[in-house]
């Protein structure tokens, strides 16, 4: 398994925006078996995006969907940056197929 | 709901018993959504533990459970530290239930 663990900021007072393009982008996405976006509590423009794909090629191979595409081209001007980001590798636990 | 994103650094050449110990602890605990447990792939004395719970209070009363103090007493010996802790709000998405 491949995983991602990544902190996004938002442009001020856009985070619920963002929020909502990732859910939409995320439905249903080949390989991907846990997609879970979180609130930063204490920094109102950051969102924590932490991601368990079946390998890195299906992670690599999503980012071309055209859905996908998509919603970037929309949050683009929504975000500021990524702070933080780290690759994985999942061994498992709950909430894993 | 409840999330932690935290780095577990053990003692060199423990990692894959303190992963071991990890899942044992977290099989059934009330309030947990999704526990997963991953490795770092560049340093490899490094875990990954990326958690949500239904809420603090479901977190907090796990960490006193018999089962969990039992795992934690076992683990202590082969963790270094925690490198990296934070309180995440998640808001949804694939793999939650």
């Amino acid at each position: 398994m491949y995983g991602l663990i990544g902190k996004m900021r938002s442009v001020p007072g856009k985070r619920e925006e963002l929020l909502a393009l990732v859910f939409t982008a995320t439905s249903k996405l080949p390989g991907c078996l846990s997609y879970i976006v979180a609130r930063d509590p204490v920094d109102t423009t950051a969102l924590w995006i932490t991601e368990v794909w079946t390998d890195a090629a299906s992670h690599k191979a999503s980012l071309a969907l055209p859905e996908v595409q998509a919603a970037i081209t929309k949050a683009r001007p929504l975000i500021v940056g990524f702070e933080f980001q780290v690759e994985t590798e999942p061994v498992g636990g709950i909430g894993l197929p």
